[in-house]
């Protein structure tokens, strides 16, 4: 791969999780090799805005965009990286209602709720 | 107006701007008090997320709804409240290409530009 | 033009409005045969649903998709033909922000106040 | 809860059935208390617009905006309170091919039939 | 059925594929007739586009709609039909994240996939 | 800049004009970069798709997407540089009515007639 690829896959990782990250690779090689080298290599490598900042905003764009299979994973790797707490998704879910209706709400809690199953509360 | 209404409207001020806020209330003052009652009241007064995560959240849905008229009052109160500098706005715009593509970033660029010439550098 | 053009197009002129569907048939001859031919002659014809429910569905439509010239043009042939008066599209534009969020409501009653304008209260 | 949601809760009971306002409460807790005491108590008890036409106007923005599951607990909703009949859903799926195309249209009406089976012509 | 009925049937079998048609006027007969009638009758018959530009046209739509039931079969007629071969479909898929982003490519590479494996390599 | 910068900018003048090509550049350098870098040398270059198939797609994408700037520069384009005719532009348009409807199909027509005029047809 390329010098870009190797710039942006630690980012693919922290915001899908290895899972995530390992899956796209392996279901969809070339279209994974195009957003690392361009979306994560060019953007998430940007410290204008920090990671929590920049995952806040992917959650919200793919909730509006009723886009759920990505918004599983990125909810996923926001939990496994530890740059979002089950509580700060569900706020932005219920923000979003504001700018999109409840619908699309409802979509991404049922999804965000089979994620948070996969992260057990500590004891 | 309501005890909601006045629990939601400092929160109105401070991301639509005042002018933004006093704009609404008369062009719409029905629907910007069910917004304010419902939307800001109980969602952004909601310290979960902070004031600047939620700024960040309402401009990547409004860029990816293709929402126009209202990124503008948003990234107008953005900066006029100081929650983002221009730099953060253009960041933002730029991440959104990977999940909507460029023909909503050129378009919403296009809207902030238009906001930032309101907004001169210091000298 | 055709049978189907002739059965379609009252319910062209009960929507629009006489001006409506003057502009559209000078403006987008070829477009507005096909949309008369098939849309208006093949349902706008079947009276299931009458004539206010099918305004009603259209103007949800028409909101919920952002497609603000032909909301305005809907909006001022269901004046002109008394099928709502501008309470009930008040009352419209309000419900649908459980649906699509609060950016499409504003922008859609920004559309139908214009329009609302040209139809002054009776004396 | 609130008065508002008491205000709310028979009007979600109306729309959705009894079934489906209870599942939306359980696995939805908090959101649907938020569309409960804006949505319904603020936009539905508002008579101006009559529950069919309410009705109409829901299934016609879920439709346009595909958001199916919704669309489905509507028209089971529509179908037990005798809002509408199947015809009436038929009609309106059909419809709005005019205003968002046929694909939107095939999945609303695949969706529809699964609920239509639920409720078996009288003998 | 109507004369236009026979002239857009053999449009419709070219580009859902045989299987695709029968399924279309077995599930959703009076859809199928209207979107025969109009659609492939209309529009599909005009050589001003050949029929590769047309399917170009409707995956790339179909795509940027994520109407993916609908992607699924018009993918399957282009193969079926030879109108389109695997590594134009990847291509196209890929086109498009420069207009609407990451997610929805993946979801339509997803989809392709699956109908990419009914056609086996030749030997 | 750099040598995909280089690969792509071509393709970027062959598809909004020269003119295009230099307003993009001048009004949104960094977006213009980026997706020239990335959406036009990796994507437009690749010819399994010739330029004419992918300006149907990008055109077919851009109506879909109600993207109106962004499809009346690639109309401007296309008809600049003989990739397509007007009456393949009609034709595409009058197409795409079957998946994403009427209203859109409307609006791109204004769109691109305004783009036509400037094209006067051969004494």
């Amino acid at each position: 791969m390329s010098d870009k690829f190797d710039a942006g896959l630690p980012y693919l990782k922290l915001h899908l999780g290895e899972e995530g990250a390992k899956l796209a690779m392996e279901n969809a090689p070339e279209l994974t090799q195009f957003v690392v080298e361009h979306g994560f290599a060019d953007f998430y490598t940007d410290e204008t805005l920090d990671q929590k900042s920049r995952k806040i905003a992917t959650l919200a764009s793919l909730i509006t965009s009723a886009s759920l299979p990505q918004f599983e994973w990125h909810t996923r790797g926001a939990l496994a990286s530890d740059l979002l707490t089950t509580a700060e998704v569900v706020a932005l879910i219920q923000q979003m209602t504001i700018y999109i209706g409840y619908p699309a709400a409802y979509n991404a809690l049922a999804a965000a709720k089979k994620v948070f199953a996969e992260f057990p509360p500590a004891a």
